[in-house]
């Protein structure tokens, strides 16, 4: 649960102490890239310190940090390239918000990645865009910048023809698009709860559709907060983030507007579930009434009759009948025919 | 459903690859029609290339695309006319949002047509305005633009003596008059649920008012954007849209929001059946409830007065009188006469 | 029902194609009314072009049309008076929102009236607003304008010596006055409908209360869509309204909040019959279940006795004594006495 | 309520008619105090011309109308002091919202105080502010302003010695401080409904819910439009109030703004309330029911095994057993603790 | 409950009157820190005038003010670095939103502490920030400040390098990150509630969840309007708050925002929660229900069988018959059978 994570943990600790508040993972990776539109290296490093000879070049630097335990190179990466302690802290702190703050020097973009499985799961994703670097920083190895990396090594597309700006929109957009990808996965879910609503409503599908509703919510928050920050960058006129790149951003901003289209569909479609669930709930018992009802309206009277043949009065004329068991037993067998002609009259059968 | 469609087709590719992401369909139909005031003439060509001669002329050119499939003939269109590649990449991407995009040389306009047929279906009609031209896309053959084709080829109206952003208009104005249409659908589909509600409400109503619920959602939220694009093509000041042609989108505007004032107010209906629903089922049930309150209070004391004089004790005095039998069968009718005469004076009845 | 109007007669249609969309009438009646300070007078036409020598006089010049249909005259009174086709396409297209739109020449206004009597019932009134005339146009006779009219007969108030915004300002302040009608209709009919939910709901008030509803939302949408117009026009700065008369039109807009905040209270009021009516209805099943679980529950243990001594066996001692029968039936009360002063002491009774 | 009002009592009405709209009241009284920082004068006058002399003085003066029913005197008060005919129909028509106007030379307030007696009551006190006056009207005789008055006659505070804006400061400030009085007793009718619903819920309990909602609404929007109107006046840039002044109505907006939070809450805890007696009503039912089932379903089989034994078979051997009976009944017995055991075991009990 | 407290407590008393609207208590502390970089001391005072010699001084001055009944205390205080007396007023009602009040000579900051135990409880924090000093007034002795005051004790991090601002600053943080400790216990607390609603519901868990609820409302509140103070204070221009020392707001403005994000997803789930308990008491009460309905169906047809078997009549040939017993008795079992079976075709068991 979303605050399931120690919410507290820095509490009275000066501003920019940097604590690393996600899970700990042994791994760290700091990988460099460099090209331009006719270079392309690429490099592991072990220690921050030999990035120095690359801070100052012509072609584009992307340096990539995967896993963020290492508070300590993580300092130094920041003095090196004068990023402020607060942006450090946010860094390592991977339960922000995403959002764009623009420095003097750089732009800080924080962009969360979604997935579902049993459960929302987030990770932070941090990029720092300077003059002609961009840092990116995850919380643990994954694929999703793939893409990216196999474009600029095939020089598939315009990408390495263009500055810093565009990787950063490239890795944007990527995040972006992978939301779809969510969003299909909690299509299928939202399509299964729907089918068992309708067919077989299980007592425990409330809290399945209480717990989905909270993750769309989750992530609707996140995509509209994306959306807000996308917003801001359109309309904030940075030097980093050239003019002609602007319409490349104006896409993104477009694909996460769809985004949050489909999601609140979504929003809609699973809030009314509850109604078509206890609606479904509420025929069901409707139907048991209504057969209890009747099976019962139709001994009741019958069994008064058996009781009142079963009095013991010593003059009982029907008693001394030579059919008066019979007739009885029509009497009774009309009285529950009846019943029954009544209650399918009244269409209640 | 709207999240049924291969949402995540794209992710990790290029900006500005082209990939349809409509359904496949054989027709390609590539039309060219000029005018001017005293002119008129219509073509069917084979080839994007055919069209060169007509880019620079001074009549009015409408080209028309329909059928999207063929990517690589777009791909020249969008060249020969300068669009730029995320433009062509909307436009082959069928599920956009309704927008309007300014660039510096073209108006690219994205309007969605919505028809209602067991489900909504929507459609995407992509536009691209230039000084002289209007570039229209459709994903599959329709008569929606015939009347517009129809006043041109018989110059009815004054559409030969104005511009392409008149033309542009008749478009917009068409789209957005068909909106009425599919409101008249849903009028009807509307209509006749809720007389199914009030007369004999069927368990799976609620399944069918939430689907309608869904759709008219979808329908809104086209309508809305279609609403908010409007707006801002109507305060941009863009040199394609001259100044007197401007009353007529203020036109179009003003039936959109015709349109949402409708589509609110079935919003409002179709929620309000749910209420009329439930309260319908539920006094179906209380007056089943009542009837099997009735029945078995009365009888439940009549057996028990039964059972009394079934028990077989020695000494019981009654059961010796002559008049016992009938004493007792009056006496029974009594008390459920009583009770009948309680009940009514209750108000149950 | 709002949307049961044929909504699409008028697709594909050219733009400014006059065509009246509102219900056959056989009247049709152009008055004209001029006035100054110290003149009046009043006359009825057969053709609009009888009008031709009252276009530029000094006095102010009221220009009455009722009935609609005669689409040929209203468009000679168009030309006449240089009112753009849209415009007319709006008087005559009689299912407008309220709306105030600025020509270079005229300013157009489009209120709507309200009347209740087993549902809403709504009329368009266009008003054009020229230099020194004012037109207006009505769907059918009505006496709205009756005070207007005999003030300015009479030279009651300081009518005859303001211009002829001040008597645009003089017709909206009568159908915003004649608002406050329709809420008193409206009052009344919520106050009936509470007295009936508290005191014997009715199953069909669930509907009544959807029908209300509805009704209070399309007058909420006119009210609203009205108070906005009448903001523009505050704001607006037209040459066509005098600085000086812009504090009744502030009075006016003073009156409209006025009536949103009433029909705001009366919607608020209706949700909340719903509620009520629900537990009004829940409360008489529930007292309905209490006395059938009572009945039954203190005679279906007597019964039980009953049926034991009504068994057959041989050795069964209590039969054999002498007051066994009232000891049962002794018994047996005791049981039923203290099954009541246990639902008693619960409070179920 | 709010809508039993006649509300159209003034259609048709020439703008600037003066109608007194309140009940009609006996009293009117007509007083005048004037101050300065070392003087102070009170005096009570029959008509209005007597004011004459006091309409220019360097003294500040406070003119108080109580009652408003001669509509005459008002007339004349008006004319005396140049207030537009609008404003005096507003201070005679005693349904208006909280405002505040700016006129050339005044600024005309309309306040609205509400208290609480089995249903909500509002008076409206209008405040008309002049260069160096100020004129306050009232419907009937209050205390309201007592301590105003007090401070001035014993000059406590600094109140002599600032100027008619600081006078009119303090009458909104004694207004708004009036609505935390008001605030306390519907926090204790609260607090009752509260303790009732939890402890003994009554079935009109909804309706007296429904009631105290629709006037937690009504006070609402009075502060919300009080506080919307104060907003106004602090942006605004009137002569009439000094600068200096504006930090105590700053301190006013800032109580208005209290008000509301506190009013929000107690509609929340309202909305709540209805929650609650629904739960705590099904509870009670669901609990009355599990005793029926409980009775019901132990005897059931109990009555059915008596009435086995009670058949008239001439062979049933068990009949002819010695301890037949009483093994019957320890059977029944058994089967009677087993079926309560297993509801105990299901914690049905 | 928040309007528990007197709100009247100061109605009529005029503006700027000091009351102290808390809790008495005894304790009153009034200490002082001054630092520069490179000094620092800490001293306890008995009376403000003490304060004198400090109120000019180079060095960053922080006065604490604990417990604020002494009254005339903290009006000398006011008086001494001339502070209005409307804030010393607001100072001393404890009952005032967050709000931030920008003065020509201080910035007036309210903030509210929030802890919950049992309930929502919170405090006033008032600080008064000028030119070179800080003062701080708390209702109450806490442990709130001790990190900053530790930190500056022991020359942690920067802060004793920076101004007053940067104190101010800290307090601000340190409040918004104990909303955090405050999140988690709340976390808490919704995490027992959901487990129990999911378990074992009790009937009182809706009146928990209502006061949570309403608790959960009045934080959020809290924050919000923290939060819109916050922004306040990040777009107005102060000479007391440096350039600089913004960015440490805007971070303290982020870390408020994502407290609300949090907040708003607990009221969804709290809200959610009374969804989930309804849907968990009516399924216990349909399988009550259930077995009901099951086992009375079952017992009627058999107990109506037995009884035509208990009737006297003289001729029932069966009751001769030596095995009609036991043939009536697996006649019965046939019956039940068939029913149960019945039953779980239908899947009601």
């Amino acid at each position: 649960m979303i605050w399931k994570r120690r919410l507290s943990k820095k509490v009275g600790v000066p501003p920019g102490t940097l604590v690393y508040t996600g899970e700990k993972e042994e791994e760290f990776e700091l990988s460099l890239i460099t090209y331009s539109p006719d270079s392309y290296s690429e490099r592991n490093l072990e220690r921050v310190e030999e990035l120095m000879p690359f801070k100052d070049t012509q072609t584009v630097t992307w340096i990539r940090v995967v896993g963020l335990h290492r508070v300590e190179q993580i300092e130094k990466l920041g003095e090196l390239f004068g990023i402020h302690p607060l942006t450090l802290e946010d860094i390592l702190n991977v339960h922000q918000r995403p959002k764009i703050e623009f420095f003097e020097d750089y732009i800080f973009v924080v962009m969360r990645t979604l997935s579902y499985e049993k459960g929302m799961k987030s990770e932070q994703i941090s990029l720092v865009l300077g003059r002609n670097f961009l840092i990116s920083f995850q919380e643990r190895k994954s694929d999703i910048f793939k893409p990216v990396e196999t474009r600029l090594r095939n020089n598939k597309g315009s990408i390495r023809k263009k500055g810093a700006d565009y990787l950063l929109y490239s890795f944007l957009d990527i995040v972006v698009d992978s939301y779809f990808v969510l969003l299909e996965t909690l299509g299928e879910v939202i399509d299964t709860l729907e089918d068992e609503v309708l067919s077989e409503p299980y007592p425990h599908i409330v809290k399945d559709i209480h717990l989905l509703k909270r993750d769309l919510n989750y992530a609707f928050k996140v995509f509209w907060t994306t959306r807000d920050e996308m917003n801001r960058l359109l309309r904030e006129d940075s030097s980093l983030i050239r003019k002609r790149s602007l319409i490349y951003y104006r896409d993104v901003y477009d694909h996460i507007i769809r985004v949050i289209d489909i999601t609140e569909t979504m929003r809609d479609t699973v809030s009314g579930l509850l109604d078509v669930y206890f609606s479904s709930v509420s025929n069901r018992m409707n139907e048991i009434m209504k057969v209890l009802t009747i099976i019962a309206t139709v001994f009741i009277p019958l069994t008064f009759i058996a009781g009142v043949y079963g009095m013991n009065f010593k003059y009982m004329p029907e008693l001394e009948w030579k059919y008066g068991y019979p007739a009885v037993l029509l009497f009774m067998l009309l009285i529950g025919m009846g019943l029954l002609f009544f209650f399918r009259r009244k269409r209640w059968l």
